[in-house]
This record gives C-alpha cells, structure tokens and sequence, in this order.
C-alpha cells in the first residue's frame, strides 16, 4: 500500500517537472512514512527528489525515528535511496539545510499550507534562483480518493461520532452544564478507544454562532443545541453535528430544523458522481434559500475528511471541479439566527458510483426525550 | 494588564522601525488579546500598525470574534483603533488581504517561526518592496518576563504537574502497561481543572530515547521508567519529568540517576541572574561529563516555559543572553544509554534576584515503593 503511493508520488514530482518535493511534519508525512511528529522550533523535513533519493532532515534527538522509518519503509519495498541528516541543538540546522539543498535543483514542491518561513528562510539561502509551486496539490490528488484501509479507519471514527451524538441526546436536560456533558463524551469515546475528540457544544443562544466553543451557561428548558464532534481513530477522523430540543423550543426554530434537514438530505441524496463541490453545495443553498434563510446560512456546505478534519474536497461556490468517485467529506448545511439561535445537521459521506454513502448513521430527525419525534 | 503590554508593543514596533506586525492564532495572539483561535486553512492575521490601528483579518464565520475581541480591548483601557476585516469562503482571502496590505509601509514583523507560505503569499502580492523581520523577537521581548498573573498560572498548572508525577509513582508495577496508567493521569488531572495534558511514559529500554513516546509493552521487574507530563492551566504550562524505579535496576541505572540528579541540583542551585543560558547549561553538562555520561546527555539542558512548552529564554550553549529576572523555564538533564535506559529529572524554574526558584516541587529522590529512598 505504502509502495503504490510513493510509486504515484514519484511519478506526480516527474510530471510536474519538480526537482523534488519536502514534507513538514503532518498528514502528508504521515501518509506517506506512517511517521508522527509534531512540528516544533525545531525545524524537520522530509525531501523527496525526483530521483527517488528521501533525506530526512531533522534535529539530533530524532534522527532514530529517521533511520527506523527508512528501514520500515525499505521494508515494505519502497525503492527509494534513504538518508538521514541530523542536527544537533548546538550546530543549528542552517548548515543541515545547506548539505541538503545546495546543489539540488531548483524547482520544488513545498507545502503551502504548512511551511513556515522557519524552514523557507532556511532553504532560501541554499538554492539560487529557487521557484516553488504547493506540494499539496500533488499530495492531495494522492491522499483526495481513499483506499479500503482507509475508509475502514474512517467507518471505526464515525461509528465514534455517532455514538457521541447518543451520548449527547441522553444528557442534555435542562439545568446541566454543556462543559460537564462533553467532558462524559470525551471520556466514554476516549475508552472506547478514541485517539482523540474535539467537541464543541452550544446551547441556547450561542448555537447562532457557528463555530461556537462549548457553552457555560446552565441549560434551560427551551434551549435549543448543537453537537459538533470530530472523533479521531487510526489517524483518520470523523465528524458529526447533531441539533438538539431541550424541551419545546418554538415555532421558528423547529422550522429551521426542517429546512436544515431537507437541505441535508437533498445533498446527501441528490449529489451524484461527476458533480462539482459548487454543484453539491448549490443543492443545500438552493433549499435553504427557496424557503428565505439564505443570508443565515454563512458558511459552505461541507469539506473533505480524512487525515485532516479539512481538506480537499471542498463543497463551496469556488470549487467547480468534480467530487471524484473515492473522495470523502462532510454535508453539514446550517442556520444561524443572530440572537435566536441555530442548527446544523452534518453527516460525513463518501462518493460512490451510485452517490453518496453516508459513513454517520446517527438518526437525523429532531426526538424529544422518549425519542419521539418532534419534527 | 493588556494595556501595558500593549504600550510596550507599539513603542517596540516603533523602536524597531517597522510598518506594522502580523501576529498568527496562537501564543503571541492570545498574549495580546486573550484570543484563542486554531491555525486552519482559511488565514486569520491581527494587524497591528505602528500608528495603533489593529485590524482583524478573518473569516466571516470568525468575525464576531474579531468584534468580541476589538470591543473587549477597548474597555480595558487599549489605546488603539480597531477594525475587522472579513471574507466568505465564497471570495476568498485574496482580496481582504489586499485591502489590509495595500498602501500600507514596507517593512513588516512577521512570525517566522508560525506564519505559513499560505500566509506569506497573500502578503507578497499587496505590498512592493516588502522586508521582514522575525516579530517573534519583539514579542518574546514582552513575553519572557512573567507577570504576577502569569506565574499564578503556572503555579496552578505545576501543582498539577507534582500531582501527576506522584500518580504515576502509584500506579508503576510490574504487569502493568504505561498506557493504562497514562489514561489514568490524564483522567485525574483533567478532573483536576487541567485544559490539557500531555504524557509519554517510558519504560524499560524505551527509556533510552529522549523523546519516546508511551511505552506498549509490560512493565517489568527491574525496569527504569520516566513520565514527562506536561499539563496547561489558564493557557499556561507546567512540565515535569520524575524517573522512576521498578524494583531493583541496577547498579549502572542506580549510578545514572545520581549523577543526573546531582546535575539537576547543580544548575537549579548554582544558576544567579546574569548567567547566560550557556552558563547555567554548562553547569549540568560539566556534571554529567565529570562522570563520563558526556555524550549520552544529547540534548540541551533546558527551555523556557510558559504559553509555550517550548519559547525563549533557552538553557543551551548557544544561548549567550542572560536568563532576565522573571524568566521562566526547565532544567532537565539527562543521560540515555542506547540499549540499556535512560534517566532525566525535569523541574520549572523562575530565576529571581536570588537565582532559581523552582515551580515544581515533587521529590526528587529516587524512591521504592514505600517512598524509602533508593538513591
């Protein structure tokens, strides 16, 4: 599995015409080696030349992680020429950088979205006339479309996010602290095996922001609220947003949930493959917008999931290109009412030949306290 | 509080004839503002001009934070002229950008250790002549010397530290996995008010490894075991590393502990305000190498400690400023012998008019299971 991706990513460096490529720390390096590293002030690379030689340049007292990862691997048939080049706290890494650069070519991929100007100010001085183009373009082709392994990964991490949905639903009650519920949903998922969660838990008012912490506030009869739950296994993530009645919670709001769950499902439903991300998104905005709350739904209607709780593809106005068969990401339309409050309903899905395939399975209908439905 | 620090930001921008600073989500960020925001791949910038306007460059969806935040500053007295300048997902940054840049001066503080390609090449378009220079220097200028709020903090998050290091005295027995017992710490900790914990527990020849992870296998008679814990409270971190006996480890593993012990005790007491961080660093490493150890102790002696686990000031030999007063940062010698184990002893520290204060105050002998002193 390993040896397919770098025999495509050695082919995408050829044809993009790059002397090479470098990865930071993170899902790409990941995706590639299996190696987990955070980034620090120390800096670390991986450079990958088209001639297949992979240095890894990183500081002394992680250089073991380099060797082991090469012989891993080399291993598992990786034809590629293996290095490691360490430095220690003392020299710095500028002459490091220097060794492996000087007398490279020219023309590289970097990482647009997660080279700092750490590493670029030092590779700058080693390489004259140096041009570069965004690694992530050549690493999202690689890493947009899953492979079985990976989908499994990702099927154990909503099957984690659906339970958390569960776990919220049973706790919300009026009086409670939403700070108090997520710690029990971080913890159950955590034994369940989660290797991480995130949680954001908004009640009442504060549901009408959409990127809303978890609430302090107490509870109250009435409130409306939404969970929004990314649950990592494997490396791979999951993502769910449930909306929740504490009680009765009006007439507008429980018609804004109907128009947000009409606009879930028609995505979900309606995206077919060939579809653009500005396509999939028009399908929820158009519902949304058909019944007026078009200026409340500020945000697009989903992004890709994997290594990353966002990456390619995206479902927004900009991205005219097709969702391909393969791809996995969210559909997560939402209505946000200053003042009154929100909903979002976010299912994580996958593009098959026939549609979308939901990955989340947690009930979408709005269920009052005895799971009966309310809308 | 803010308005102090946020004096002493313009008259340093001022000072060092910059146009402006772009501070990143982050440490320097939430320092100034008390904003807490995550990196992702839509760019968020405060830029904060030398004439005091301070725009916040964001997303749409985080512009209320922005207007949260610039109304918050203002009540406390911040002297400054507040904007916030937003864009959808539909338009992209480019433009915001744009607006923000154009026109503006020439000469600009960026973080070089977080601002991202991502970042950098929206910026390089806007503005014609563009220099930089690393604005972390300034705002490590500012952050180095703790206030007494500040050291309240990390009071609280290093009270956690010893209470996690004398959980994981308890709980190490042969049979048992470092997992579990690290699940457990977090588990207390976290109910103990931390906002976030981390752990690598090692065990046995894993312990040979300045950084290894937790260690999967079982815990063993006669195994060395170090728990480096780090735990944040307020946004402020503390950092501990105790080593640990299980039963008896011999004689070579018993000599190891000694003299990193005494190298420990050496910097934290003989360190007085003026030593450079190369001085106080030469102080454990002259230890260790009067005994031979040398070239197992492969990493420097110690770094500052704060927003960050890792910021200025450094205790390492090429470190020539003085450590200030107020400053605050580890002192974690250690030895590892490849194949055999490893032994660090991690305090934090404050330096004051007198030398070393230490935050940290869990035993630092070796003890049995009956807290009996081993070494």
């Amino acid at each position: 599995m390993r040896k397919e991706r770098w025999e495509r990513l050695l082919a995408e460096i050829q044809e993009a015409g790059l002397s090479g490529i470098a990865l930071m720390p993170g899902p790409n390096l990941f995706y590639m080696t299996g190696l987990r590293m955070g980034l620090s002030e120390r800096p670390t690379l991986c450079v990958i030349t088209e001639d297949a030689k992979v240095t890894f340049l990183m500081p002394k007292l992680e250089a073991r992680k380099g060797d082991a990862v090469s012989s891993h691997l080399a291993r598992e048939g990786v034809e590629a020429q293996f290095d490691v080049v360490a430095f220690s706290d003392e020299e710095g890494p500028k002459e490091a950088f220097s060794k492996v650069f000087a007398g490279m070519g020219t023309r590289w991929g970097f990482e647009y979205r997660s080279m700092r100007l750490l590493e670029f100010s030092l590779i700058t001085p080693a390489v004259r006339d140096l041009e570069w183009v965004d690694a992530g373009e050549i690493m999202k082709k690689l890493r947009m479309i899953k492979d079985e392994s990976e989908l499994e990964s990702m099927r154990k991490a909503t099957r984690l996010a659906d339970l958390g949905a569960d776990i919220a639903r049973k706790l919300l009650r009026p009086g409670k602290q939403a700070t108090d519920i997520v710690r029990e949903i971080e913890r159950q998922l955590k034994a369940e095996g989660a290797q991480a969660v995130g949680t954001s838990l908004a009640t009442g008012v504060d549901t009408a922001l959409p990127h809303a912490g978890t609430s302090t506030r107490e509870i109250a009869e009435g409130d409306v609220a939404w969970l929004d739950l990314t649950v990592c296994v494997d490396g791979y993530w999951g993502d769910i947003t449930r909306s929740y009645a504490i009680g009765d919670i009006g007439p507008e709001m429980k018609r804004v949930y109907r128009v947000v769950l009409e606009a879930n499902e028609t995505a979900r439903t309606q995206a077919k493959p060939g579809m653009s991300g500005a396509e999939v998104d028009a399908l929820a905005r158009e519902v949304i917008e058909s019944y007026g709350y078009g200026d409340y739904f500020v945000h697009r209607t989903g992004h890709g999931l994997g290594l990353e709780i966002h990456e390619d593809p995206y479902v927004v106005a900009s991205n005219t290109s097709p969702l391909p068969v393969g791809s996995t990401f969210t559909i997560e339309p939402g209505v946000y009412i200053p003042g009154k409050g929100g909903i979002r309903i976010e299912d994580d899905v996958v593009m098959t030949e026939n549609g979308l395939r939901s990955l989340t399975a947690y009930p979408r209908n709005l269920l009052d306290d005895d799971r009966k439905l309310v809308v």
